[in-house]
C-alpha cells in the first residue's frame, strides 16, 4: 500500500514549503507516502486550455491503469475530518494498492483526466492557491491517520 | 473602518506564523487589520466546559456592543471564495464600523459567544487545527480584497 499527492509546479511560498515537508514527514510514520512534483511543461501558450491540456498529459503519464486516483476539485465530495478517516480507511487502506491524491494546476485538469478518476472529493468551497491546497490536503491527511490509529490530535 | 481577528492562544507551529505574517501585511493593503492574540487564560482545569467559559468571557471583554462579530464555526454558512468577497464587501465594508473575525479555542465558544455573533461562517467541513484555521481564514480574507478590488490572484 502507497499512498503519492501528484502535483505539477513549484510551490512558491517558502512557509507552504515548510509545512508541506512537515506533513509529509508525518504522514509516513503510518504509511509510505511520497509526493510525486512534476515541473511545468514547457510550453510558451497562456491559453488556459491549452495549460491544461499540457499539464493533464504530464500528470496522466504518471498514473497507472490499476492506481487509485482521487481527484481533489471544487465539485467534490466533501467530508468532515471523521468521514475524512473513514474514507481512507475503506478506499485507500481497503484498495491496499497505491492511491494517488492528485490536485490539478491553476487552471484545472483535462476532462479525460476527470473521467479517469475513481473518487473526486472537495476540501471547502473556497478555492486555495495551489500551494495552500496541498498544505491542507497533507494537514487533513494526516489528522485523518491520526483518528484511524486513535492518536490523540492537538485542536 | 477595522478589520481584526480575535484569537486565543499561541501559534504552535513556526510555518504557520510566518504564513499569518505575510497574509496580514497583504490584508493591511486592503483595510486597517490586526491581530487581538489573547494569551490563553490560566486555569488548572482539563475540563473542556471550564476551559471554553474562560476562554469565551476572556474574548468576550474584547467585543464591543457596536461591533460586528462573526464567529468561524463548522455549523456556520459556507461561501465559496467569490461569494466570500461579495459578503465582505455588504457586511464588513458596507457595516462601516468595527468588524472582528473570532476563532474560538481547541473547544469552541461559549453559546453566549454564539448568540453575540452577528455572523456565523464555515470555511470548510474538514475541522483545522487551531493555528491552519487562522492561517486559512486570512488567505482567503485577503483573497476577497483582491477579488473585490479587480486584482489578479495568482492561482
Amino acid at each position: 500500500m502507497k499512498v503519492e499527492l501528484l502535483v505539477i509546479g513549484k510551490v512558491k511560498q517558502g512557509f507552504v514549503n515548510e509545512g508541506i515537508a512537515e506533513y509529509e514527514k508525518r504522514i509516513k510514520h503510518f504509511v509510505k507516502f511520497k509526493i510525486n512534483r512534476l515541473p511545468s511543461p514547457k510550453i510558451k501558450s497562456k491559453d488556459e486550455i491549452q495549460i491544461v491540456n499540457a499539464e493533464s498529459l504530464k500528470l496522466l503519464s504518471q498514473i497507472d491503469k490499476q492506481d487509485n486516483l482521487i481527484l481533489l476539485e471544487i465539485g467534490g465530495k466533501s467530508y468532515n475530518t471523521l468521514q475524512f478517516s473513514k474514507f481512507i480507511d475503506k478506499n485507500i487502506n481497503g484498495f491496499g494498492g497505491k492511491t494517488i491524491f492528485l490536485i490539478g494546476g491553476a487552471y484545472g485538469v483535462s476532462d479525460e483526466l476527470k473521467k479517469r478518476a475513481n473518487h473526486k472529493i472537495s476540501m471547502s468551497e473556497f478555492t486555495f492557491t495551489h500551494d495552500m491546497a496541498q498544505l491542507i490536503l497533507l494537514e487533513q491527511l494526516y489528522r485523518g491517520y491520526t483518528v484511524l490509529n486513535k492518536i490523540p490530535y492537538h485542536h
